[in-house]
């Protein structure tokens, strides 16, 4: 897993903190101090790829060094119904305090990239890349990223700072395609593509001749997108963007964009149906 | 609002700082220090319960102080397709700074408040209260939790430190239904109620006699929770939880329970779609 | 020790971060780096309840993993003068950086721990429990509160989130104690009881026929605490609170009040005498 | 108030974060929403000295902008029973999220200045200084000592590296009080005076002859004392330490010590009985 | 100033927390409480670049909203010796406590664009970027960064996760610079280029053919640089790096290179020397 | 290292944070999650004095325990161009992560030592002090003082809060250098010297018979240095400041003062040229 450990800790112990407030009243009462060992195992309920493993791991190793996890799944591993995830065993007390936290985590991020995968091989056999969006929950990002390419699709730019994405309100306050494009090809850093949204084709070969990298068609009809495959072959990347369904997606692709991104992949997310089951 | 300010005020500084990294390059390039004013508005793209505004408004005011939110509908009301949810107007960088936060927030939360709005009226009729749980995004539980609540939903505890469950492994732990009560009734503060999930009839008889205030019935059939009803009529609260969907939720209201909790109200939020176009 | 880790990790480094600054200048410029090892003994100059070993023991595990915390008396144990109560031995430099901020949550702790037992032991023979209140110092409340429990104390609610107390001016605002006990009923999480606060027997009447749960006598005198018992025996717990000194504890528990609440428990805390001298 | 504001605001948050928890169920419940205005006085219940009206007024400050604290004496003012010693008015709500905490941190500050300002007037006549220690109440050291400013005390070294003070390992580990001394004098801040602490005469013979600047009598006799103060005048000041009690104060003032430091000022603190009515 | 608000207000307060401690003890005894206000000027001792302006004006707007710096510069311009940048008027104890603070920002960040100016100019004539890189001060690489920018040279990536730059060891461990460059180009986002570095002119060939955009030239001589830059004309932007003192600066810009990146700008600052004069 | 270790632990992971980001895509492309083992040298490129290795250490520590950084050389130590100065084992990822910000830290921290020890070699022979000053990068003070201090330098007051320095404002504001060391002697801690800045001698005269115990003399030349040295020896200690250069430092150290202070030392530093090599 690629995120920075602290970034990680620092979403996990914030959501502990919010799930334990001052500590679990009814354990602290009917455990009163005794440490059993408790075991239990992380079960499927519904079919889906499992995303989140070191999460759910780290959720407890914070919570208590010597509870034990082990996977019985791998990281993006597809689970049948009733299939064992992983396995716990540990002190009883941090156990139960972790679960709520653990499974959050866990059923959101299988969510995500169950659908995720599902995208993918609705488009397979055309090469193009099932992207996300800024569309995550706030806090999120991460995870829901994470979660995203471990369904097998691919990452769009992360926030406002590391890539670049010139929309319609940047193309009117710069007066024009070809000025926004030459305005960031200036000032931005040598290392990023010029990405730039546009609305129609007469957009589209303004861009291309103002030099844009990527061009995202916004909204557009599968008819056109046809079109701006054409022109655009060999000099843009052509991202398929907004009111992307799962219907429309293997439509979408057979138009030849190289990237569909959808928000939905992170905005709608239905949870994966996990349990705890103890023994 | 009743969430303290500096709460909201951390969960969306996060936001922030997760969406704009170290600043909008794009934004940055193209507006090169000119601070023109922009005005929007908020479209509702599809109908339900509007929640999220005071988090909306925040949002930009902690970008700058001088952008103006005015809603156009207020916090809990209903919007129709192309419905305008609020207007605003300010300097367009840092307008456009917070447009994908903000819209995060808000269509999140309106999601949420839609669903719990058609689930309460699905129930409509019926004295019983539909409830959330903890099963929410991490760190959003509090937007989550005050969605639901604006949807017309009530509130299940927040966290493990502020309500007592006493759940199958705490039973198990305690020797059994009527220890695990006592156990919390000696230990626990007195402004609590104690809540005890049961599985059948049987342990509901214990939890009765034990003096529980509150029982949840665990993934019951229609039939014992109408039984159950009978039997606790006066002496404590019953709550349906496990496998609420939105197709039962009728009948189990018809059963008589007093309370019935859905975690998918928050695990599997559909985000109310919601753009802003600006002039 | 059931306060969540990461919570106690925090309160311990903002004293540690408070006490040693950017460093400790005179361990450093008397040491120079040399890291000889020291022993020393935790103990008694009054007798009492000891409470907060955990965290002494934290303290010095925050500061350097291999100082070894011994201890020779259980948490809530009683000590005699003299009586050792912990044995510690480690690194010079560490351990004398730790002494202080150790000393001063111990002998806080402790004596808060300390004037519980004894307030507890004076209402022996009566089923009456001797609680804490919200009158705690800014930062501590979750080791005040844990050094009452230790004490043999009770804990109220934690804060104004977790648990309802219905106080005079929420009654005016509301226009009388019925309507108020409605509104927490009909918005408050279903697992909470209600506490409502009165000041004569004429309010406890109300209080009980709007079906509180917990009601509050607020300065009453003996007498009316005795009426209010006769009054709400069966129908709700009561709880004494207001100019509750240990001289008038005894004759309290004895009008049959289910609660007695003090803030001099944790406002006005006579630290326990307890010192570290090394051999 | 000297102390950095966001210093200050650091704790006051915290210690809201505390109170409020996810905010305040009842006043939430009974006011929904409702904006009433609200007036009251802080009145005080008992005689003494107010320390902490800068506090008092920053915790309403940070709750809502809108709430008006006046002050009806001045910090460091002499209150009798009865007295009102501020007004408030504004939003019923935030008022009342705010009640507990400000009062905890204004009972807990006057306290200490009033005692503070009880020990100082014990040995008028005496030109002495009432010094503070380290055994402040953990987090709270900034305000602890700031209150035994305000009651007339002088405050000694806030932190382990703000100041130099040899105490006994010290002097083991360097091997003797020369050495000790030596060290600190090549390799701590020009800026620091060099303090000791010494058990007798003897010790406090070599002090002297080392230079040092501030010579603490650790547990002296009275009787030694005065004869530490014959050998020390003009060359180093002397400061009695341990086992200061109120009673004893004035005979060590007697003896012509410069500074006498009492860890009971601040470790502990009898809250001074202040409370808000409300109109 | 494009810098996200709340990401520069943590740097300040973080560097004020520094340089205040506990507060301001000579001040506090000086002033006692009193508020005089104070006039004072930002003089430049030095020539040069003036960058920090908005940084200046915040730190005295965190310290106390009524302090009022007028700018007689603005952020960019260039001082001559003994030329007023700035006038500052407040009261006198926040505007003493913020002006070392204040200074150390104005003067290392002025130092940074003072030096970048020199070395734009010095390459005057040429199309060539002269740009920063990750070598700045730990904790300010956003004003680092930033004040490059001021200074006329061009921000290479923030960090490793805003850009992608194949090096050395990513060659070796993928197998190649063809796989590396593949590797990525499957993986990354498509919104940035794919930068990799070279050693020699075979490694350039390489780099070409396997599609990279950027190409960084390490420590290479004149000669080759020269010859990469035929090689590359259209294909890719190269960017010269390593040793790259300013002696060299206009011979490596006379090779044709894209970029010139220097590390110099940021790890090794020489402060403007500035000061602040009180009337 | 006499450092607290959640200090210097909250400033590498805030460094490091701010050279992540989200995570090392490059690396994160080319590894994939494979972990390879990596060994490599951290070089001298130049020769001068190492201090950071600590820091070095915990980087990487954190970043990964398994991790192997074995030192070469002791901190403090002499190297010369191409030595050794620390080996690094461990899985190539986090080592590649951790290369800049490890760098950054001991090549500024190294710069710093090493010119500090060239100015106490330049006054050898002399019983002066080469001290530095608040004059240091924002967050970065307790690092620029500790390098001093390994370069065999002395540290001046950390900040504001733990030492008196009464400067020309102060003066002003008290009406005389009398009553500001008068007030200072009265409110100030008795852990503190008390040091003035002078500009002239009449100013010398006048400290010296209010008792000031340091006293800085500001920006005077040599001749008056000497005066100053003749009127003060044995009764304040004399502290040079301003306008202090490498150049004049011998002049100065001859005039006999007892502290020479420059902020050059780390406001203006050269970076050590450091690299890491892999095998």
């Amino acid at each position: 897993m690629n995120i920075p450990d602290s970034y990680l800790e620092g979403i996990i112990k914030n959501a502990l903190a919010e799930d334990l407030g001052v500590g679990d009243i009814t354990t602290g009462c009917i455990m009163a101090g005794a440490q059993k060992p408790i075991k239990g195992m992380f079960i499927a309920k519904a079919e889906g790829v499992i995303a989140g493993l070191p999460v759910l791991e780290k959720v407890f190793k914070i919570l208590d060094g010597s509870i034990a996890v082990n996977r019985k799944v791998e990281e993006g591993g597809w689970v049948s119904i009733s299939q064992v995830i992983a396995t716990i065993e540990g002190p009883a007390s941090p156990v139960l305090w972790g679960e709520r936290t653990a499974l959050n985590f866990l059923q959101r991020m299988s969510g995500i990239a169950t659908r995720t995968r599902r995208c993918v091989e609705t488009v397979s056999g055309y090469s193009v890349r099932i992207a996300d969006t800024r569309k995550t929950a706030p806090g999120l990002r991460i995870l829901d990223k994470y979660s995203v390419a471990i369904g097998g699709g691919s990452n769009h730019r992360f926030n406002l700072s590391d890539g670049v994405l010139i929309k319609d309100n940047h193309i009117k306050a710069a007066g024009g395609i070809a000025e926004a494009v030459a305005r960031v090809r200036e000032r931005a850093p040598h290392t990023l593509r010029i990405e730039i949204e546009v609305e129609d084709l007469q957009q589209l070969d303004e861009a291309l001749e103002a030099g844009a990298e990527v061009i995202m068609l916004d909204n557009m009809s599968l008819e056109d997108m046809k079109k701006a495959v054409i022109k655009a072959k060999g000099k843009a990347l052509l991202e398929a963007s907004g009111n992307v369904t799962e219907e429309r997606l293997r439509d979408i692709a057979a138009t030849g964009v190289d990237i569909i991104s959808m928000g939905a992949l992170t905005h709608s997310v239905k949870a994966l149906d996990i349990s705890l089951k103890f023994e």
